[in-house]
């Protein structure tokens, strides 16, 4: 018998509800030896308070306590704030649940006391008895922004007030320059038993970009002997939430996986993509895994976790990958 | 007819649960010829909130949402954010309904924003339909601080955290001496309408000292030509509820209503207490009205307000004052 520290260990990105199916089927087959690394440019602060949307989707939903409706926020929630602010003309656009409250009014007084997102993330992940490690893909302030038809929007107010509607011009991703990734994320690459990073199905402009875009992130990962792999978000020319295929559309792309292994060409050693595109698979440019890739069950959480898993092992042990990497560094 | 403007007014000054079903009573029969004076000691900031919680329990109060039971906190109210909260290890011992949190984040964002207790008052009462003005003591910080058997304690701390335990040594009122009250609580007492100034039956030393503590606020009700008046909260040696029957003692005080009107004595005009104590009626040294003051109903609050409105305008009217309020400034 190993040590759990000597076993393989792997790292996930991770935007919200999407990408949390495939972290909780990962988190329960890896327990520990899964490092994920969230999305923070969608947090901001409202009411005073600071919000951090994929992080608290992450958790909720590793913890067994998402609410399964709506893929985000609590199961059993209450919305008596919600109605008591409406009545004191408060703004209700973003739902904030009685319960889940308690994790931004909590998160906010920790911050003003000096911790780092990485550590409340811990201590939350603690609390919540959560094997996995929810990695913030920063502790600096990154905030993503739309510049849309209907102007400058921040992220919340794009995605939630707007429900989308606008048409997406450029995307940026402010502070991520001057941001860094945590020594933990630094750490967790640099580690000798990593053995795949798995690129969930997130929105690869609206989640995966903004951690991609924190400076170093991206060479870091590029660096690392591991093989990177993404689950492409998009099944038979639409996405299965939110509005990755719209943006495509609106960016001028084509709303397949071909796009989406051509926006992270130089970054990935291979794609996942689902059964539905398989006659696509010879058009991606670089080793294509087919399978099912909608998760609706626990089941299909676990077998597509398993089935990432397995394909970063191969890729791992490949004699072909090395050349691969090469390749795709020139690409890069 | 005459306008509102040139009806008689009135002011209370209140605490929370006790002061508050006496200002309902006024203010069902005066409307919007009541303004209530309202302790801010109580205020605190707690979880990043800022929470007036007089002034909250007068409001609801006033509104018909008091959840009836406490006396304070929203009828009809859910615990989502306490159970929440307590999950993640934050305190507890202050008790926040998940409805009553919107005026705590909504009053927060008002205060950073730059507006005025005062103002977030009114728009809460506006809010809340309720024609009566809500007016804290002062808009600058005062914090009632208790030096104790068990050292020196916050008021919320003594209160609801140590729920009245330790001995009471000494009371102050931090930030007192900086005060000055506001200019809307100068206007009401300066205006010519004025007919009468009504202590509610709050405890002494905890809900209405810190509003004759302000400072010229003293001087200003005493200057006042309205007749002042205060309703013991004193019943048979014990109060209807909360601690002032126990700081009494603890003060080396006996607790009946001819202690009350020893510490009001300079700025009253006339006691109020209960049929219970009239056998004392006599030993008071100031003019009494005897009365159920027991208020447990909507009548017993109605009752009690047109006893002290009527008893306002015998003192107004009657010679004997002048000579009194001689004596008392003499006194003071």
């Amino acid at each position: 018998m190993s040590s759990p520290a000597q076993q393989p260990t792997f790292l996930a990105l991770s935007g919200g509800v999407g990408g949390a199916k495939l972290s909780l089927g990962l988190s329960q087959v890896l327990g520990e030896r899964l490092s994920i690394i969230v999305n923070t440019g969608d947090d901001f602060e409202h009411l005073g308070l600071y919000i951090s949307p994929d992080a608290d989707t992450t958790l909720y939903t590793l913890a067994g306590i998402v609410n399964p409706q709506t893929g985000w926020g609590r199961r059993d929630e209450t919305w008596s704030f919600m109605s008591a602010l409406a009545t004191l003309g408060g703004p209700t656009w973003f739902r904030l649940g009685d319960g889940d409250l308690a994790i931004h009014i909590d998160r906010t007084q920790r911050l003003k006391r000096g911790a780092t997102l990485t550590e409340i993330c811990e201590h939350l992940g603690n609390t919540f008895s959560i094997a996995s490690r929810i990695l913030p893909m920063t502790d600096a302030p990154v905030r993503t922004v739309l510049e849309t038809s209907a102007g400058r929007l921040p992220f919340q107010e794009y995605f939630v007030r707007e429900e989308c509607r606008p048409l997406v011009q450029s995307i940026r991703f402010e502070g991520a320059e001057a941001a860094r990734p945590t020594p933990q994320i630094l750490k967790a690459l640099a580690s000798p038993t990593l053995e795949g990073i798995i690129i969930c199905p997130s929105n690869p402009w609206l989640s995966v970009d903004p951690i991609l875009a924190v400076a170093g992130l991206r060479a870091a990962l590029r660096n690392s002997p591991a093989p990177v792999i993404a689950v492409s978000p998009i099944v038979a020319g639409k996405a299965l939430k939110g509005p990755a295929a719209k943006i495509f559309s609106e960016l001028g792309l084509e709303p397949s996986s071909k796009s989406i292994a051509r926006h992270y060409a130089g970054l990935i050693d291979a794609l996942v993509i689902d059964a539905e595109d398989a006659a696509t698979a010879k058009e991606m440019g670089l080793p294509v895994l087919v399978t099912n890739t909608v998760m609706l069950t626990r089941e299909d959480k676990l077998a597509l976790a398993r089935q990432c898993l397995a394909l970063s092992k191969r890729l791992a042990r490949a004699p072909a990958r090395q050349a691969n990497r090469r390749l795709r560094d020139n690409v890069a």
